[in-house]
């Protein structure tokens, strides 16, 4: 028999929708994924899982740490009733009706409507005391707006790497808490618009690195230093940060939709037909969360699209029919 | 001086974007509210102020009810040091540059941004018993998405009133849990669109009481029959329902913006330039929540725009140097 509602990733949106879905009585299934390293980091329970404090999802006013408060996501669906397989979806087929998902495990589901809230996983450097330092709270993030306002960062240096429009934006806002943030940039110039660049570059807390590289990450419980590299020079040297924000972009977990009829953009992020719902460009599929968002990737607007998803679905099946 | 940014109303989306300002340091002044009754039932704190257990907002596996959510959004954007004032917006100056708020208490705040969060409040019978058991939890509700898959209502008979599109979602919706739904319409016909109208009156659960008004709700505890008035022929006669749901429409909050050049819709929602983000025509101006949501109207998607409107204030003054 048919799904009604599979729902494909395990974060914000897709617990969320699974919420909503489950108890519109539609008995929804969630492919949480695998967890796995490459090409990027993806875990059950999304990008949350490498953060510790979480202060900005409403309802918490102590903070909650993320894997604690995807906990909590997944048993409130579950309680209503949704079913969890720790499986990816390596191949879809669209054109089938129902369509047809093939998992992990070389089993082929078929659903009448899909959910797609895969996220999209932070670039690292891939330098071995980033992630750790990432995971325990230690001062290293991939997300500004997320963990800028930390105590730990206030008053203190702390440095961005990249030079994209993200970047410009991740170190605008640090400027708000931190002492000095220093820019680190590969080239001798930014990929950002001129006008954010003009804005950060004006600001007098702001450093910018040129042709340079985070050789190293150092500190054991705390970030203490990042070991620079000139790419001009070669000649090596340490600055002293509390903080380092990776802000060298995203990679939107949609390998799976490649081959298929589905609207992504160039990066690969899902296209929705109208930004305020969750309609592709297929009828029956539903996009939700990071994996179709590039401008706010914060944990409540994920879970806000995730219910539009869940209230979308629900409709359309009922107006085919499907119940 | 001039605020950095004044959100109006202090729902979901009015608190949520309320942490997120706080926490971008721009140190914002909600303006919650004064409760009143006329035209329409608004509280500080939005609908979920009238109802009791929330199942549906993610986080909260064990339920919660809507005024202790509230209590606990409003804290946490007092403590990143928001400011909170019981007042009303009378009447918004868009044109002036800090825009100018009149408040309740007659006094003029400047800000360089607004975020408009005042929701849009349920039109209701007007009936003595009506609120009372709807904000006791005692089976009357304005939302099915909200309330239906509660367990009172599980293989019960209950009753939507109201003939429009959201009538006939409240309808279907509550097939898949009531044992049968009536719809008590005013006149001989629906308003809703043919298509609804064929998918709901299909359903065999669905019995639709024509050219009929609820005269009164009888309950103590709990709703336990509809009094309800053929207009035609004025007799009248009492149907058991443990559940009913008002389906009238909504009013959205917005009447201190009607000499305004912010964009309405012709019922008074706020528009959208993009649905995706949070913008108005005015610029400066930003929207969240169900002042702009004619389509979802929940917590978490409500939150969510909050979330994005913060955001978006926060990148436009960045951009202008209001820092």
């Amino acid at each position: 028999m048919a799904e009604k509602v599979v729902i494909i990733g395990s974060g914000p949106a897709g617990w969320t929708a699974a919420i909503y879905a489950a108890r519109a009585n539609l008995n929804p299934l969630v492919l949480e994924g695998v967890p796995k390293q490459t090409p990027s980091i993806q875990l059950p329970g999304g990008q949350l899982m490498l953060t510790t404090e979480v202060e900005n999802y409403p309802g918490f006013p102590e903070g909650i740490t993320g894997p604690e408060m995807m906990e909590k996501f997944k048993d409130q669906a579950v309680r209503f009733g949704t079913r969890v397989e720790t499986l990816d979806v390596v191949r879809c087929d669209f054109d089938s009706k129902p369509f047809k998902l093939t998992t992990s495990d070389d089993t082929v589901i078929e659903a009448h409507s899909v959910i797609i809230s895969t996220g999209a996983s932070a670039n690292w450097l891939g330098l071995p005391n980033e992630l750790r330092l990432a995971t325990s709270g230690g001062g290293v993030s991939a997300c500004a707006v997320c963990d800028g306002a930390l105590p730990i960062f206030r008053n203190q240096p702390v440095a961005v790497v990249g030079g994209g429009d993200t970047a410009m934006e991740e170190a605008s806002y640090l400027t708000k808490f931190a002492s000095k943030v220093y820019i680190i940039v590969r080239r001798g110039e930014f990929r950002a618009s001129k006008v954010m660049q003009k804005r950060v570059l004006s600001n007098p807390k702001v450093e910018v690195i040129w042709h340079s590289v985070v050789d190293d990450v150092l500190g054991m419980a705390h970030l203490e230093k990042l070991r620079l590299k000139n790419l001009q020079t070669g000649a090596m040297h340490d600055i002293e940060v509390k903080g380092l924000f990776v802000a060298i972009g995203h990679t939107p977990n949609t390998h799976f939709l490649r081959e298929t009829k589905l609207g992504l953009d160039p990066v690969g992020y899902v296209k929705l037909t109208d930004g305020f719902r969750t309609l592709t460009n297929i009828e029956g599929v539903y996009a939700a969360g990071d994996v179709t968002d590039q401008v706010y990737r914060q944990a409540i607007s994920a879970a806000g699209m995730g219910c539009k998803a869940a209230i979308d679905a629900e409709r359309w099946l009922a107006e085919h029919g499907i119940d």
